[in-house]
């Protein structure tokens, strides 16, 4: 893994792809009947029909019946699969108890992150709290403190909504140049979830805000005590107490049994293993909100209250850590994009560094401040590529290049990088992290 | 489990509940300020701060830095859920490897289901296929018969789409009265998730299918050797060759590498495994459509080409595994609905058998051939309840009482139950499966 995760390479000018030509007609793949895919289609069935033994042997699965995996209580992916983790970079984090780990975008589809492949972020370790336990306390400027067990909160009525949920720091390693080797160590800081919970704004009401009662404190039960400053409209507009991820219940290292949502904004502030809210008439500028999670300016200031996730996007296939390994041909480049203000309407994707730029095609559902998914299906000739994604969200904003950003931001933070990636495809199909200028 | 999976009682008409006044008015709940719940969180919230130590004393996971869970390369679900499993029915399956077992779906909520979590049903046991030996084979009356490999397949435009899967079987155990103590058993054939695949469409354009083409038959690679007939339009329509649910690569269980989505119509069709696609012009009528997956009625004959799944709901909390063990007061009926024509625009729910019918609150994203979620809150006075719950398609259709469907089809068949499912929960707030008439 420690090599593929450092990349950081510039590309000479003649390696770049000589841009229009390269570029079979998207009309001819989705509308004319798939010529170029049959041309592959019909070769590859040919060659193999005349002596593939996967075709003319009977395999053991057909011939001997399988394991009793119904007997499987709770099931588990396919041996085959074994290489579909979450990874950390090991020079990042020193320290097991404060660190972070990254979930396989280049090996998933759709929108939806399974659980057992969600990045998680801590900064005291993952709590193991016995739900029997759990408590939910309200107090600060409210009619009546008050404390909910798990049974409580779940007589609140529920909804259901699916959100991206991205760490502040994604791609923080890239201010400076290309340096992640894959876009699992880029920008695998996202997950998307469907969750289950009560809305946030029905336990204030029954609490009773009093009305100098302008923000709330969530705070966590894990050792770090993990608390982040939000503002009161946003608590009482679409914040959801959770206890379901994907249908069952929150996965420890995600805050079981009960986590903050806050839709579209940053990772920290979904305060997990949630214990209280002080409801307060100004913001507390506690430790996660000051030295931590503020971006630090060229002229020495620090940006603060930077909680929206501003749109962004990445190519997922190709990408370092999933070469093209089919050669020539009917090619499918996939990626995934997310705004912390809405839904996105259209992803533009660059096979030549930014010469042309095709619209990309959306498939999956499109939800309010959910990943979406693109494609782009193209004829690759062998040339080399420089494959880059932009995302326009629904309020018209578009994602910036890396040099915009910098130009207004400096390169002192980590977080908020949300500039267009560049991945080069070399004409044996390896991709790596670079920048082009 | 065994305890748990046997019901059947009738209920005395004295334990009935008396109607309209158990209902709590759910304007108030839901517009009104929560008052309802206002009363229960009060009083426990006073309760437990006096002195509860699960507020006054600083538990383990507060003072002691968590797990490295981050370490952990493909999450699992804490060690307080090791009850949310699939589960069989010994006495109904003898054989482990023709074999079924069931989703809790008391134990979730939304729309998703986690893979670990989705019921299996398989007929040669699950095949454990190698990717890189899986092959696709198209022939019969077709132009050009293909061999794909799964890189082939991945090589065509994707989608992703949300379906239910269900059971033909499903509830099947019910067509001569309430039988088994729980909606794991009673519905729990069914699972909802997010495939990633190639439309059908386009592979068999790819090998061209010949006028005289109208039937398809998908042939699983397992020792089944599972195959089943559907008519071209089908296949043509929204059929998928998936090789990824819910974001990552299918379970083994359900198909790995490659399985045939055929939404809204009876899971067995969904071929696992899948090797092989041959055209045809007529149905082949195979041991699994014939002796299997059909439905005998009174007079002797059978009802074949029984392949949409009819709309359908259940109530998943309060059901027996999940009684109510609040009390009185507030309380959150919910439950799932879906229909192989459409979506869920709306479900009804009785709490005294059908006297007084509630429209039900949806929450989550309402998709074509999807699950849908509902709930109903409502205050519980304690009296006993006779819980139903009763969808309605896009299409218009009603979900029928079981009665009314034995008037239709007699009781010979295990298949196609789509039912009003009854619960009678006591006044401990125990649930138990029952039959009213």
């Amino acid at each position: 893994m420690t090599d593929r995760s450092k990349g950081g390479a510039r590309v000479p000018a003649s390696a770049k792809p000589a841009g229009d030509d390269l570029v079979a007609s998207r009309r001819r793949f989705l509308t004319g009947g798939l010529a170029a895919a049959g041309g592959l289609a019909a070769a590859a069935g040919a060659a193999r029909a005349a002596g593939d033994p996967a075709i003319t042997e009977l395999p053991d699965w057909t011939v001997y019946p399988g394991d009793g995996v119904d007997a499987a209580p709770y099931g588990m992916p396919s041996e085959f699969e074994s290489h579909v983790v979450r990874r950390d970079v090991p020079w990042l984090t020193a320290d097991p108890v404060s660190s972070v780990n990254f979930t396989p975008l280049h090996e998933l589809d759709g929108i939806i992150t399974p659980n057992g492949l969600c990045f998680e972020r801590h900064h005291g370790g993952a709590a193991q709290v016995d739900p029997a336990e759990y408590r939910l306390m309200i107090n600060g400027l409210v009619e009546k403190e008050l404390v909910f067990t798990l049974e409580d909160l779940k007589r609140f009525p529920r909804e259901n909504r699916v959100y991206f949920l991205e760490c502040a720091a994604n791609s923080g390693m890239e201010w400076r140049g290309a340096q992640l080797n894959g876009c699992q160590f880029t920008h695998g800081m996202i997950h998307n979830v469907m969750y289950t919970g009560v809305p946030l704004r029905l336990l204030l009401e029954e609490a009773g805000v009093k009305p100098n009662g302008k923000w709330i404190l969530p705070e966590g039960a894990d050792a770090s005590g993990m608390t982040r400053s939000i503002p009161m409209e946003k608590a009482m507009d679409d914040c959801l107490v959770a206890f379901k991820m994907n249908g069952e219940a929150l996965r420890p290292e995600q805050g079981y049994p009960v986590r903050l949502c806050v839709p579209g904004w940053e990772g920290n502030m979904w305060v997990k293993w949630m214990r209280r809210i002080e409801v307060g008439d100004q913001p507390w500028h506690h430790r996660e909100e000051t030295s931590k999670y503020t971006d630090l300016m060229d002229n020495g200031k620090a940006r603060r209250f930077t909680w929206e996730m501003d749109a962004k996007s990445v190519i997922t296939n190709p990408s370092p850590q999933a070469p093209i390994t089919h050669g020539k041909g009917p090619t499918v480049i996939t990626g995934v994009a997310w705004s912390g203000r809405g839904t996105i309407p259209r992803v533009d994707v660059t096979i030549d560094g930014g010469k042309n730029w095709y619209k990309a095609r959306m498939s999956g559902p499109s939800l309010d401040k959910s990943m979406h998914r693109f494609y782009f299906e193209f004829d690759w000739d062998g040339t080399p590529l420089l494959l880059q994604s932009r995302a326009h969200d629904s309020t018209g904003y578009v994602q910036p290049t890396k040099e915009e950003l910098r130009a207004v931001r400096g390169v002192n933070s980590i977080y908020h990088n949300n500039g267009i990636q560049t991945w080069y495809v070399n004409e044996n199909g390896d991709a790596e992290n670079v920048e082009i200028s």
